[in-house]
This record gives C-alpha cells, sequence and structure tokens, in this order.
C-alpha cells in the first residue's frame, strides 16, 4: 500500500526524498485554486515562474502574464491572483506565465518528484482519483504563507487524506493531524478559517468572493500535472489525443 | 497584550524574529521531559550540546554525560534519554552534558531569543505562570523528529496556547492548528498519541513507561532557563538567592 504524507512549508521540502513520489503541490488561497480555474476555461498551458522580471519577458513571447506579490496584483501584467479574473473567453488557448508569493516557489522546488500535480479544492476528487491509479507515495506540499504553516492548504491535505485513507498508509504525524484539523472544520470551512491569521489577511484585501469560491467542493474536471517545463492539463491532452 | 506562535521545526527558525522573545523548547519524547526531571532530583545546571563527541568530552571535566541517538542510549556515556535514570541520589548536585538527536538542537538555534525555557507537560504550569510574568512575545519551538512535524510536541504547544489564550494574542495559524490538535487531545494524550507515527516508533524501543510518565502534568515545580552557555533551573536560584 503506497502512503501519503504532507509537508507543511516549502522550506522543509529538504527533508523529503521526492524521487519515485508524487506530488501534489497546494496554495488554496490562492494560486493553485487559480491555476485549476484557469485550465478550466481553457488556458493551454501554465508556466509557473519565481520572479517578477522573468514572468513580464514572457509576455513578448506572446504569452498572458499574471503575478500577485502579497495578495496584491503586481503592476504591468495581465492578471492578479483572483479566480474570477480568468474565467473569460480570452485565455482559451493561451499561455499563462505566473509568479505569486508562495504557490509557484512549492511548485517548482518539487521538480525531482515523478509526478507533479496541482490540487485545490475545486478539483478535489479529480486528484484524488488520479493518485489511486498512479499508485506512487504521495506528499502533499502545502506552501503556507512565507514559508510558515497556514491553515487552508492544511485543511485541503487533511480533505485529500481523507479520501484516499482507505487505499492509502499514513507515513508520518502531519498527515493525521491535517485529518484530524480537517475533521474539526469540514462542517464549515469558511468560518474555521475565519480564525486563520492568513485568511484575515486577505480579508482586509477585499476578496471575501475569492476565499468562498477557492473553499467550494469538486467544481472543475480538471487535472494539472507538470510536463518538461510548465503545467498542463492532464485530462485535456488525453481528450485531445483521443480525438 | 503579547502574542504566542509556534514553530513546529527548528528547520523553520530562521523565519522567525528571536530577538525580544521568549523561546519555549519543547521536545516531549523525551529531552525536555528527562532535563525538567533531572533538575527535580537536583541537577545543579545542564550543558545541552550538539555533538557525540563534544558530549564526552565534559566527563572529562567531572560532569555527568547523557547522550541519544535514534531514540537510544549512546555507548560510554553515563544516561540515555529516559526521565527514570535520573531519579537518583548521585544527581544532586551535578552538572549533566546532554545530546539528543533533536531537542539540544531546538535549544541551540534559539539562542538569539530573550529567554529560553525548558517546556514538558511535567511542569507546563510553571512555564505559563512565568510567561505572565515575563510578558514578552513568546515562540514554543517544536523540536519535532529529525525536522519534521510531530505530534507530541504540538500538543504541547496547545496545552500551553490554552493556559494562557485570554492574556496572549495568536500570532499565527500554527497557534490556532495546535490549540485545536490539543483539544481533540486532551481527554486522553496516550492514546491519542498512539496514532502518531514518532510514539509507535518509540513504542518499539520498549520505552512505554517513559511515555507515559513524559505525558504526566505539572509533577514538577521546575523552571530550566538559559544562561550564558547551560540551563540551570531558575527556581532553586531564586530560592538559594533567598537562603
Amino acid at each position: 500500500m503506497p502512503n501519503i504524507d504532507v509537508c507543511y512549508s516549502p522550506e522543509l521540502l529538504h527533508l523529503y526524498e521526492l524521487k519515485g513520489k508524487a506530488v501534489v503541490a497546494v496554495d488554496i488561497l490562492r494560486a493553485t485554486s487559480t491555476m485549476v480555474t484557469a485550465f478550466a476555461h481553457g488556458a493551454a498551458d501554465i508556466i509557473p515562474v519565481m520572479d517578477l522580471a522573468e514572468c513580464r519577458a514572457y509576455a513578448a513571447q506572446g504569452c498572458l502574464t499574471a503575478a500577485e506579490r502579497n495578495g496584491i496584483k503586481a503592476a504591468g501584467f495581465d492578471f492578479g491572483n483572483s479566480p474570477f479574473s480568468y474565467m473569460q473567453e480570452t485565455i482559451k488557448g493561451r499561455t499563462i506565465a505566473i509568479t505569486t508569493t508562495n504557490g509557484t516557489r512549492a511548485i517548482r522546488l518539487s521538480e525531482a518528484a515523478d509526478e507533479i500535480v496541482i490540487g485545490s479544492f475545486l478539483n478535489l476528487q479529480v486528484v484524488a482519483d488520479y493518485l489511486q491509479e498512479l499508485q506512487l507515495d504521495v506528499l502533499v506540499v502545502c506552501a503556507g504563507w512565507k514559508g510558515k504553516f497556514n491553515l487552508e492548504d492544511t485543511l485541503y491535505a487533511g480533505a485529500l487524506v481523507e479520501r484516499l485513507q482507505n487505499t492509502f498508509s499514513f507515513a508520518n504525524d502531519a498527515t493525521q493531524a491535517s485529518l484530524y484539523l480537517y475533521q474539526i472544520a469540514k462542517e464549515d470551512l469558511l468560518t474555521f478559517l475565519w480564525q486563520s491569521s492568513h485568511v484575515r489577511r486577505l480579508e482586509k484585501l477585499g476578496i471575501h468572493e475569492d476565499i468562498e469560491f477557492c473553499l467550494q467542493y469538486d467544481t472543475y474536471n480538471v487535472l494539472p500535472v507538470w510536463r518538461h517545463d510548465r503545467l498542463v492539463d492532464h485530462l485535456a491532452v488525453i481528450t485531445n489525443n483521443e480525438l
């Protein structure tokens, strides 16, 4: 039986063996929720980059660009980090270069893994099904907040663990703790997270609708995976190959 | 109102400002529980050192020496990491040099803090009272297991947060998460921790009695604090000064 582990911060990733594993990268508020939304609205691929200058340079190559720092859209980019801004026709078939405070870091630091999948509540079951199919050990990599533990990514880890608990063993205490926290929170994620310092920080930015949106389960049938140097929707690729 | 924060691993300590803060270093199974027990049985001071060779060298200076690696007593030392081995007359008035897998690391990496206190369930209220008195921001530094999150140190953090929650604000999500986990676990810490991978690992070493002992509340009236290059019992120092 493969096992499932949870890493609470990209700063702890050096403690984990990634080779032979499937990483689920998660930044619920809002990078990975936003990426899933972008694919659901027809984005062709997404290039997560570490810094603003590199991201801006992609515009010259015909890409759309998106950048967020400290919760706010950075100046001079097409998009920020709100999932709602990606719900439009103009992104269909386009490549989007994106850089965010925490989320892109979690993805890029996981490149040694055999597979990287983008997780969010919006595509929770799709990811769970894919992990069942892969039968690799799983490491959920929480983006956290500037390297520190955060609750919303932990709750996602717990939700995924709950769906996989009968077919995966628990690798470590973080798996167990995430499941316990999710079991307390799941009746009302939003009210629970209202206790969270990061969510309060985001609420001050006036993105209450974004937060509510990112806490919805199984909205999209989308499976972003890392291929070579970018993210593609694995389900769309399969569908296209079948045409 | 000062705040209380929790750091789940020494590997995350670089993300925290330590200056101006009181650190509570905790390694419930078993380093900090053992240190508290040693002071309660009359140890004069404790020198936490990082490696075995340095620790062994203290024997030539007339110190008792203690060493644990991977849960087992290292060869050639007076003591391992079991609190029961310190319950004897021979340690009265002695200096003990000690090195353990996780606990000593948490202490030594916290030296930039204004105050370092050694926490365990055995002296929970004494530490809570002292922090109330200090009125500094508090950071609980969990030793974890080889840098990774563990449940028993997190439960201690939650227990301390519960006792301080009316007089300290919550700095971050880790504070909230620790309190939630403690509130689930507190009716029966031992049964709860039986789910923990680290506790199962230790159970295999046949130290069930150690684990039960380390989960007792408020057994000792002892307050180990860092002074210059070693730990002393702050309460014993006060008593001696008053004589």
